[in-house]
């Protein structure tokens, strides 16, 4: 048993926290208050130092120019980057194109390789993935209704997705659809690469969501497919293996957000416990972090992201150990919890900061709002803990739990 | 002991139920995404037909042209109205106008009701209240750096205040400003009615909240008072009574806050339990109302609201009964308690929504973020629990606790 | 709404509170530490002091002794009582007698009333009621294997009961049996009168519950019953009228239950505040009163505690208004809302009170094991949860959920 | 980084895994319903079983004839015998002697290692540890009334110590009293070692402590000091060292109770698993294992132990690496982390058995109701979060936090 990282790592996250600090958290009020293609141009100014600094796509393969890092290597990677949420996507480590690439790069032919990979690791291009539909539990994958029917040598796509993220400037969308509506439920549905220029993709708007379209890289497209049209080439992997693919994809996508959320709750941590050293309460000068039940959340958020963090890494390592099958139960779990601390410390940050963790004046308000997501995607708090009760309780007597 | 209502107020609350139902909750879409100012004239429409059907400011003073309905009363009335974000603006019943007119009311010579408080209670203008200093704690009166100095037959007032809600398009704000800083703690400040074009009123800019700079009555301003100077005849009240009158404004005050929260959780509540019939969540036909998990949220959300709901009407009948320094305990428990309460409801009803939750396509999210607020104005939490226990423990020897 | 109580209310509940305090609570340490049959003659003395006050079975008929109050009048009798676990016994106003001797009220035929009620409500014999048995749950009606078979002018009684309380020195109990397994579920079992002194009635043995076997009226029997004969004369209302029976006697029991866990929340509140403001914890005299995070959770108590009472009052009004079965749902609320309350007010009482808290020096660790039992009694926490939210959800369309 | 265990480790830790299961958790139902005395001689028996194979005193210095495991190991073993309370006694890994034996091996000099610590790692003797005091919080060093004053070549003792576990039947206690009450608060106190047939060593009882008194090892006494005269040389450790020596023994000492505490979790986990299945809840043998609501328990006991397990044993690694002092603020997570944990985890497996979870017919009530204690004993959650919330805070600016 050893809790050691290695001075490799310790050298890049040393980089990385400077770097989070210095040139992108200062970017944050400018993020905060205007529409993100007005910060692209300075991100992108910030991307060429990070391409300089040779910490450029830091889990991606170094073969197309990435960092090629382990997972438990990048798990501390996306700890230091969450910090910001400029972070991930100026080291190009963002979600979804994470996800995309690394289907790509498992699944993808050759072709595809060379035409959506390379771009895409490089940073020329962007993607996003449109599973989800607005009528149906993203997290049951025989409730889908976009279909993908074989016509020739193309497949024509129909249906409406949402929550379909950065559409808005995406080049291309990998889309999950139905191909073989008879098939055994879990082998029904195909990955499809779609052109987002293709005609029938039509991004219908950036959904509103906590009072904000956003645009560019921050947004949620609907996207409704009208007979869309694809050459049969654009299938990614094999027909009927979209659910295997999508599973394949959500392991370490887990562990890559759930360690953004360590991030995220050390910043607000960090904000929580300097508000209360600064936060001067009474006139003879004394503050909030003289207060008990100041000193008492400080602690509890402490005791929890620690608990959270190690939760992370030990998943981490075990799915490197023995696969993201094995550790099925491990990543359930901090899905679950490592999300409900995020709110809790945010919670705890925002109410130390009083009205103004209200206000976009700090970073805190950004996250308590659009961070609430995590308690949703990628499987619902409630769906990961039956999840989870159901394997254990197998384990008590081999019969499954209905 | 009688926990009816009066037939009167069945009616009138039968008539305002309706009224949001099928006037107001249709004009949500509209006001979740754009400015206010775009409503304002639906609005208008609205608020004339509330005229005529004489629910027109339920809870002020008939002889001004209100409904003059009590504390008790009026609390049904907001849990009525609190059900949509534009339900008390449209009865004319919103804060931070309802305080106001409340101590013009009680302290007002004559021809500052003639100015200021017929106009007001008649709707043609609107006020503010400016009291809160960025760098100081709201709760505490002695900690105030703006000044009213005498000048002649003038006040002089410099300062900056922040979170002065609905500034922007009022037409005068009351002020709480220092006028003696060698009185007694208590006895420092003074409330003083200041124009909103008075020469020296900076509104330096709207503060952006939970992403959202609003506009108009849903806004929270920055105001820089610099030399602004108006006549000695504004002071509202005696001079070093600021603390005093904002004491009386705050009790009753949070009666109608946390009804309408009681609203705000009516609203959520229904909305979860609707979602939770509607959503299908697997191909037979089962809907999310058939998990235990959501069951278990719906019954504790019913016991929470059932419990916070009766303590705020058992806070307003003894305010009536006592007034409201015998009630100041009860008052302080249903501030926070009904606050988290609201929190809970709501975080429920968002998760029971999933994705949807985080969008502005339901009400749910705009409530989640802005009245995440309720736990820290008028008093955070923190503060008022110690109020409490404090209060309790000295009626267990006497002593006042440190 | 009027939330005063009555001149008569105030005087009764004022001589409990002070006979109680002053003759119950001294009785304590010897309770704790001693086998009730020990205790009992003094008990005895104080019954008698009791019954020369008028006090006597507050909640029975006045024709057979009691004072007769309404179920409001008595939920504040239970709440003065209840501060003691001596106080109900005391008065005469314990389960599960107040609950067999309202069935036998409203049920019995003269007979039994001349043999049972009588002696019962004047305290000269004891009772218990058998329902539960170990391997099913209490909360199915059907699940049972009790059976009672006809034979001749006879029932004969086979089965195994637990958790009888109090059968221990109890004349007869009122078991629950099987009379008609064919029938609807929930028309096919009986309630019948067993004097504990009949063949076939054999007490197993007291549970050891929390470490302690109990004696007398403290203790819970397991009980076996075997070809146990007694008189058809014996069955307690219509065959097949057990469940309904049941039904019937649970509604107000829950009521006072619930008013008697508030008593033991003030209480235990009373001796946390007044430890807090004892305990001195630094050489400068400062005590644990002047720490926030107590000060936090005798305000969070208070608020508790204060939801929880006017839940109770306010479901026993409603039952008195319009039945039980128009209350079911406050009745659901309450029974969990309160057990929990209570277990939340315990935990900090007892963690206030340090070492101390986990002694017999207190009555806190006494109410902490056993009231523990409370979120499990007359239907577990998850199932009223269940039972409520399903009862709600029907109103949003009609349908039952499953 | 690397979360694997050694061989040797996995070896020693099924064997005990093994011998808990077949040898110990048999005998739990006589431990619950009979005293300690009665079950002693079978103890000893499985004691002889345990040095046959080699596991005897695991933590204990091999040159005394320990196993000599390292903290990190020691962890393991802890958390596999807290499964049971009779596992740390069994293989003579229990409190208070385990510390005692640590500050005798430290700090203890040739005498008194032949005279106590020889026979007592053997297992021939037991002892006490005597420091807290009735009316003083254990956690403040200063405020302690014992004293130990020089008389010639003799310390006289006076002084009332309660909570003196296991005094009941030990040899000797090791005793803190002032010996300088005028020093620097940290040096005021001594530990000094006292045989318990010592005149003046008064036992005046044992504590009722959640309604039982206990006996032998399993007892907490209530120690009179009456001019108790022990020769100078019984000093343990320098004079004024009591206070370091206690801290010195507290580091580890947390790391012990932390994995008991695990172990324990553990335990209450399997039994409410293993209930879930068995529990049929209706006629078509539907289980308790079907509900969500049960099954959410599960997942979130199974996060929350994965969480606290992870956290102790990172605590025990850096307590290796860097010492104590370096981890103290590790070591004060773990304090209240896994004290609420543990309570959760037996709260809800008490809950999913109903009725029987009140019994002593399962294990879990007498953990509910003893370890309760947990968190208050050494350091109360609370003193634990405000010293761990000073600390962090300090970080922030360097200046102390009062």
């Amino acid at each position: 048993m050893d809790f050691n990282q290695s001075e490799k790592m310790q050298t890049i996250i040393g980089m990385m926290d400077e770097f989070v600090e210095k040139e992108l958290i200062p970017l944050e009020p400018l993020f905060l208050t205007r529409p993100f293609t007005e910060l692209l141009p300075v991100i992108k100014e910030k991307q060429k130092m990070v391409r300089q600094m040779e910490l450029w796509a830091p889990c991606h393969p170094k073969e197309y120019g990435g960092m090629g890092l382990s997972l438990t290597e990048h798990a501390l990677v996306s700890e230091s980057l969450g910090r910001s949420p400029l972070g991930h996507f100026t080291f190009w480590a963002q979600a979804p194109d994470v996800g995309n690439i690394e289907i790509l790069h498992m699944f993808g032919t050759d072709a595809q390789k060379e035409k959506y990979l390379h771009p895409l690791v490089n940073g020329d291009i962007r993607s996003c993935f449109s599973m989800t539909e607005v009528n149906l539990a993203g997290s049951n994958p025989v409730m889908m209704d976009t279909t993908a029917v074989r016509d020739g040598d193309d497949y024509i796509i129909n249906g409406q997705k949402w929550y379909t993220s950065s559409a808005d400037g995406a080049k291309f969308a990998i889309v999950m659809a139905k191909t073989d509506p008879e098939a055994d439920r879990y082998r029904q549905a195909s990955m499809i690469i779609v052109p987002c220029d293709t005609p029938g993709f039509n991004l219908v708007r950036n959904i509103p969501v906590m009072g904000h379209t956003g645009d560019d890289y921050f947004s949620h497209a609907e996207i409704l497919y009208q007979n869309c049209r694809v050459p049969k080439e654009n299938l990614l992997g094999p027909a009927g293996g979209g659910f295997a693919i999508a599973q394949e994809r959500l392991g370490p996508g887990r562990i890559h957000h759930c360690m953004r959320w360590i991030g995220i709750c050390n910043r607000a941590f960090d904000l929580m416990c300097a508000r209360a050293r600064d936060r001067v309460i009474s006139p003879d000068g004394r503050t909030l972090a003289t207060k008990q039940i100041i000193q008492a959340w400080i602690a509890e958020c402490a005791a929890e992201i620690q608990a959270a963090r190690l939760m992370v890494l030990h998943a981490a390592w075990r799915i490197e150990q023995e696969g993201a099958k094995a550790a099925r139960k491990e990543i359930s779990l901090i899905k679950f919890k490592v999300a409900n601390v995020m709110q809790m410390v945010l919670d705890c940050a925002l109410q130390v900061h009083g009205g103004l963790g209200m206000t976009d004046d700090t970073i805190i308000a950004f996250f308590f709002r659009h961070e609430r997501a995590a308690r949703i995607y990628d499987g619902a708090d409630e769906v990961h803990k039956v999840a989870v009760a159901k394997q254990i309780l197998r384990g008590y007597d081999g019969r499954p739990v209905k």
